[in-house]
């Protein structure tokens, strides 16, 4: 196939992170079912350590680096969730972690960043600015990039989420994940794909952030310039690793706007009680727009919640 | 039988507030079921409107009122969730609330009744100057009690929650609900007897408020005094019409501590991101103490997971 990641690389990045991941809940309720038509399956990474899916692939790659090379420490560039995955997955190695952060990170992500004491550097919220950032860390101290995506660990790691919804909660007719660089998205593809090949795959993506759906349709792919939506988690363009998985895999890529997102999460609160992130809330944004509940032939849908991590008071709802 | 409330009554409460109250979701969690040993169903009361169980009993006993008995409006006296729902139930029908509560009631419950336009008047924490302050509103006003638990019709209306617990997640082999009145564990006790005779019934009681304990130990109804808990929820006396149904009907009471209740707490939310009040989270406390995990022949066990409004900053998890 010539992908960057195979099946057995996300069995074996099970076995690496066990113990230390977190299995978490999946869940569903009927009134979320009634809304939306199906039964909808919720893996909830936002119960995951660090809140989100992330801690996944970044305790694989730090886990999968040589004696030597670790000493050194890891760096990375991320909104959030991946750099608090990275802190503490290098701190419970023992090893320095430097983050790159766009000066427009939540609060609630940089705290958690600094509470598993990692070196932070802040830097302009674009692409070019966190590439550089991190060059320039990396020069001085030798750390070891671990790419908040495009990373055959990472999206090993990540496949793991799928791996354990299908474990827990049985074949599904859909499988449903926010498309942000495609980390998440790629590795659930593989796995999918691997264990069950009719099920079928979608992204879930903002209205201002639709680079997957934008290359998705022209067949090639097309980089992010100025996203604008409350998912601070899905800003980034798809890697070079994971375009080509999403290319090959997804039957679409849905996109929602910022107030279905905000409705999902919601609804999240009210029937399941909990705190989900915007970026994390856009799978179920999916699942009840109009297009996806005209598809027939899918009772029974499963959806990545990807991370809780909300900055009080940056969302009304 | 000659007890207050029979099955026949839970029947027509569930029919009669149907499409008004919430069908809540039943949870679990392999981490929960695996730290006590036993598949653990949780019916999330927590995420019913005005995060409570008591908005069942309280639309009933509303509905049941004639209509110029109801025009008066309805009085109770309550440490905050039965206000709360009442408050709801009686502004749905357009009726006078008239609350009287403890001076030392959580502020979250405070808030909750006055956002549903009641009346309140503050008393001491007694249940005796509860019972005075509200007869002297009654005096006032003709409204009518509507007892948190000493009443059929709020009896009935708890008794609807385990009704939901077994049809979304069949027979169990026991089913534990937190005792402070005693009205929901009435009820539950009422249905589980007519639905499955041989489900084994356990109340769970905090050690600082254990007259249901001491009451069943003794074989006769010992009133509480001097209650010391944070299970706010549960601290008054078992009623009259109570008493005999959990005299007649629970194996045992199990008592927990303060402490156990944080730590039950702390579980709902790392494992299934659910904010739980004290008093609901008494029924995971209760089944996680030696006592309990040394019975055999339990597999599946059903709980009530009563409320969840928590004071921010009243505990500190």
């Amino acid at each position: 196939m010539g992908y960057a990641v195979e099946f057995g690389d996300v069995q074996a990045a099970a076995q690496r992170i066990a113990g230390t991941v977190k299995r978490t809940v999946v869940v569903s309720s009927e009134e979320v079912n009634d809304i939306a038509g199906r039964e909808v399956l919720l893996k909830c990474e936002n119960l995951q350590h660090v809140g989100a899916f992330k801690f996944r692939g970044a305790t694989n790659a730090v886990r999968m680096l040589g004696r030597r090379q670790a000493e050194k420490g890891v760096c990375t560039h991320s909104s959030g969730n991946h750099a608090q995955a990275l802190a503490l997955a290098a701190k419970q190695r023992g090893i320095p972690a430097y983050i790159v952060m766009p000066n427009t990170a939540p609060k609630v992500k940089v705290a958690g960043v600094q509470s598993h004491d990692a070196e932070i550097t802040f830097c302009e919220p674009t692409l070019e600015a966190r590439e550089a950032t991190a060059a320039s860390v990396i020069e001085r101290t030798g750390a070891t990039l671990v790419h908040p995506y495009d990373n055959p660990n990472v999206i090993a790691g990540q496949g793991t989420a799928a791996m354990e919804l299908f474990e827990q909660a049985g074949p599904m007719d859909a499988v449903i994940a926010p498309v942000g660089g495609g980390g998440l998205m790629s590795g659930t593809c593989i796995t999918t794909r691997a264990l069950f090949p009719e099920t079928r795959l979608f992204g879930a993506e903002p209205e201002g952030a639709d680079d997957a759906a934008r290359s998705l349709a022209a067949g090639e792919y097309i980089p992010q310039t100025g996203p604008d939506t409350i998912c601070d988690g899905l800003l980034t363009s798809l890697g070079q690793l994971t375009w080509p998985i999403l290319r090959d895999h997804l039957e679409g890529v849905i996109t929602v706007s910022d107030d279905e997102v905000v409705e999902a999460m919601r609804l999240l609160l009210k029937h399941l009680g909990m705190v989900v992130e915007p970026s994390g809330a856009a799978s179920l944004a999916a699942v009840l727009r109009p297009e996806f509940r005209e598809l027939e032939g899918i009772g029974k849908v499963g959806l990545i919640l990807s991370g809780g991590n909300v900055d009080p008071g940056s969302v009304a709802f």
